[in-house]
């Protein structure tokens, strides 16, 4: 797929989770000091993983600590996981895969894919999640579906988010209208303070809520129709601010990234900002640099991801620097 | 002489103006309705300056509006000469030397050139005032000296005056004090509001005041002090900023610098305020641009500049567009 069928303008990325438990064995928060259990299940997960793509198993305790900062920062752990003793995750050399063990259940199974490409992010996953369930016996009701240690995930016990990328709806203020509707049709937004907040460079996490009762099939479908509506929202809000603004938009977006390119030292509030006009140029036609560059600076931008980049621990002061030599480097 | 020794850094531009006026001649506000005599005298000044110089003569009343006015904005002409029926102007080809007739006086000769460069402007505009002063009968009186329509301006009848660049000064808040010095030695100080104010960019223009009595050479010598004071001021103040700013000034420029090549629309103000943090960046070596370029923007960017630069009478919307369409081209 290229970036348009991707819908690469608006949306930076696809997330499946699928969550998966062992069969009588306690949810991990029942479930304490059993060191030997989650060995048994690491080297499950690592083995079934192993078999299917590269990449390397590490446990929580035995991550260098700003390396464990980056992988919550790329999402592909959770906040939750490090502080689990007997915890671990395998992470897929190319980061779309990771699987996480003994976070809130006993296996959370994630692919992220760039763009919007839920058929890929769910197909990979779901060829792991077969070759796992081949392997361990997995808690599943024939009434309730998959069991899950939270009761909002019972039965498909998936979840599927897009990262999207909302600048003329933030800036039509049109953001508090399309939570309050997505809302009603079971979908979550969060900003980057929480949820409903104004994000930071117009970013937004969508997600489905509890699915209890219905098909992953459904599930896919009502997620994929409210995504292309977003898509759509926002591509319409573009052109109505562009005719509407006109050079004054064009020139917010050109000012940004004369600031981004040259400036010596930057916040991250402010990075955020100035990368949400600039990646918005990029999809306008203004700027023309590739986007997953741009994508990939918000990744590389965030504090640890900077400490691993300068192989240093900076303070803020330092990072605001080295986030500024970032941006030269990188766009 | 290279930058370094016309200190380009600090110094703008250097001028230097003779006032003259014919003998037994009234002077120009009691002089009216006398076409015939300014048509002599013009004849005669065109005549002086062609044998030197290549050039234009141009009489008010005559020449384009907007290019009369793009000669205002140059400094070449005063705005007083523009409403004289009867007066006109000697445009050197290389725009260093102007000389208007039946402006306040009779003849006012004027040279401006790059950077500091007294002994250049100065021997170039006395070869002229000596073959005028052959060709026409100048009013001077062996105790006043040189006859003129102000009183402050007798005797040598000779202003000198330098435009400076001085943001270390005005960012350290040394400007009020700097112009109550320079005060009372005898040099005015002129921001772009006139005297005393913060002006636009860092730019001042800091000239001799009345000089009854003193010898051309003893004002010279005074201005050339008073310059190298100001110049050794700035400089030094410049280093101390460096030090005590550090990043934070230079991420101040290289912001200005950003903004100032990537902006689509942009006012005069903002921009002469951009502008002055960039020339102050290409003087600590920030940025790698040569100085008349910068300078040579300043005037570029003028309004009546820029409707002969496009070729067409622009509103304030269309010039703020043209200037930043300019920066690109230029810088």
């Amino acid at each position: 797929m290229n970036n348009t069928e991707k819908n690469k303008d608006v949306v930076i990325s696809t997330r499946v989770r699928f969550a998966r438990n062992i069969k009588g064995l306690p949810f991990p928060h029942k479930l304490t000091g059993q060191e030997e259990i989650y060995s048994v299940l690491m080297k499950t997960v690592n083995d079934c993983c192993n078999e299917l793509f590269k990449g390397k198993f590490y446990k929580t305790g035995e991550m260098d600590k700003v390396f464990e900062q980056s992988l919550v920062e790329k999402h592909l752990i959770s906040s939750e996981l490090v502080d689990k003793p007997y915890g671990g995750v395998f992470i897929g050399d190319d980061e779309t895969i990771s699987i996480m063990v003994n976070e809130e259940d006993h296996i959370r199974e994630q692919c992220i894919m760039p763009g919007f490409d839920l058929d890929n992010a769910y197909g990979k996953l779901l060829r792991l999640d077969k070759l796992l369930a081949s392997k361990a016996d997995i808690a599943y009701d024939r009434f309730f579906g998959y069991l899950t240690a939270c009761p909002t995930n019972l039965g498909a016990a998936m979840r599927l988010s897009v990262m999207v990328s909302l600048p003329a709806l933030t800036i039509g203020r049109k953001m508090s209208g399309l939570v309050a509707s997505l809302q009603k049709i079971g979908f979550t937004t969060r900003g980057a303070y929480g949820e409903g907040t104004e994000s930071e460079g117009f970013e937004y996490q969508i997600s489905n809520q509890a699915a209890v009762g219905k098909s992953e099939e459904t599930i896919k479908e009502l997620f994929r129709k409210a995504v292309a509506q977003i898509v759509e929202l926002e591509r319409r809000e573009r052109e109505k601010l562009k005719k509407e603004l006109g050079l004054d938009l064009k020139d917010k977006i050109m000012r940004s990234y004369g600031i981004l390119t040259n400036c010596c030292k930057i916040s991250s509030s402010e990075f955020m900002n100035l990368l949400g006009y600039v990646r918005l140029g990029v999809a306008l036609g203004y700027i023309d640099k590739d986007i997953d560059r741009i994508d990939n600076l918000a990744v590389l931008s965030q504090p640890a991801m900077m400490c691993i980049l300068t192989k240093k621990v900076l303070t803020a002061e330092e990072r605001d620097r080295a986030r500024a030599a970032l941006v030269g480097k990188t766009i």
